[in-house]
């Protein structure tokens, strides 16, 4: 358990190869994850030539790891493969749909995120981008991923060139609820993001971004409601271009 | 990593508490997997009445797992907690959209699975219940989950009274591509799916069903595209009905 306790993202990767026999060791690991049906609904694209780093760089906003990491790895929702399977077995697939996208959408996660753990357990580093959602589209077209798949997250993979701090969590008592859902009053709020509020390093950020309050910094620069209901249109249609 | 390759889902359970101390340390573990901005856009109901059991059985079709595992853990994306937190905060909060469902769909996935292999590793053993997807409103009226809180995925847990033979998987080549997508040939299929196909337990599937071949027990029995598209609708309007 010390290797879930102890981890952090790790952006900064050594120039040195991840051997092709600890990938294979870290993807057994990781498909043995639950899934629904037994159905797999997911495929991984394995990115390691420049050139192919090249062409994600711009849907990931041009940040360094894409191209400075030595493996790069597009997890996306698959119902293609198994769709082809039917078809090919006289049987109508009806797994173009919106509880099709999401069903997909946790296996894929839990595939992803048991890779994640195999590969730090083994040393490795890793980090989530997030900007897979956010040009859908950009990615789609560089890994040539055909109708009813989708790309939902991406994990840079290398040995580590860094040991950054760990970052903060909420209390647990934050994110659990005894029995039924506890809604959260303000004296709640003020408890539970004291210390978030307290460190060091968010003072700077306030500072930095010329606002009042942390929460600013997410609402009016990193997060926006313009932002994410582009977004959100964004990511509906190109769900319903790639067949959902 | 051995808890990892030999892992099967656990239906069965002892009657044997799980301790609270144990859980807590799961829970920590978990709570440290990546997160969005460090947003943890995500809420954990934790059911170990009777009672509440009981209330939660209904939306899960009354499989044997939720009253009798000593630990039911309903994960939902929670966008609540931090909006509430920007408000009283002097910040706009846009994450009621659907880029912020997927997004927290990712967050509260990647905690769950932290928190399956925590538990596993301890000698636990979980099953993932796909059902929340399908009747998301009984179980929000189960556990009383408010604007902006989804749930995403159920967790029994306990300590396991079963040991099940492991299942098969698809072969890697199956799911990985190397640089851009593959698409499946006819004969890749038949390559990738021979040994499943041929599985004794999947001959007697067919038989059993009295259907033609093993996708078909999918497609005509299991998982309908009349069921999908029913729970596509609600899926949808119940997202739309919490606020995103």
């Amino acid at each position: 358990m010390n290797s879930l306790y102890n981890r952090r993202t790790i952006r900064k990767y050594q120039q040195r190869e991840v051997a092709p026999e600890l990938l294979t060791k870290l993807f057994e690991a990781a498909f043995r994850a639950s899934t629904c049906g037994n159905m797999q609904t997911y495929s991984v694209v394995v990115t390691r030539s420049a050139a192919g780093k090249q062409r994600l760089a711009p849907a990931h906003f041009h940040q360094p790891m894409v191209t400075e990491a030595p493996v790069v790895l597009t997890f996306c929702i698959d119902l293609r493969r198994f769709s082809t399977w039917c078809k090919l077995r006289k049987a109508d697939p009806g797994y173009n749909n919106f509880e099709w996208f999401v069903t997909g959408a946790v296996d894929t996660l839990l595939a992803a995120q048991t890779f994640c753990v195999a590969a730090e357990e083994q040393g490795l580093g890793i980090c989530y981008l997030g900007t897979t959602t956010y040009n859908p589209e950009q990615i789609i077209e560089a890994l040539q991923l055909p109708e009813l798949v989708f790309p939902l997250t991406t994990i840079t993979l290398g040995w580590p060139d860094e040991q950054p701090e760990q970052t903060d969590r909420l209390p647990l008592e934050a994110i659990l609820h005894d029995e039924v859902y506890h809604d959260y009053s303000s004296a709640d709020i003020d408890r539970l993001y004291a210390a978030k509020e307290a460190l060091e390093e968010n003072h700077r950020f306030v500072a930095e971004n010329g606002v009042e309050t942390l929460a600013q910094v997410y609402t009016n620069i990193r997060y926006t409601r313009e932002a994410a209901e582009a977004m959100s249109a964004k990511l509906w249609d190109i769900m319903k271009q790639q067949g959902f």
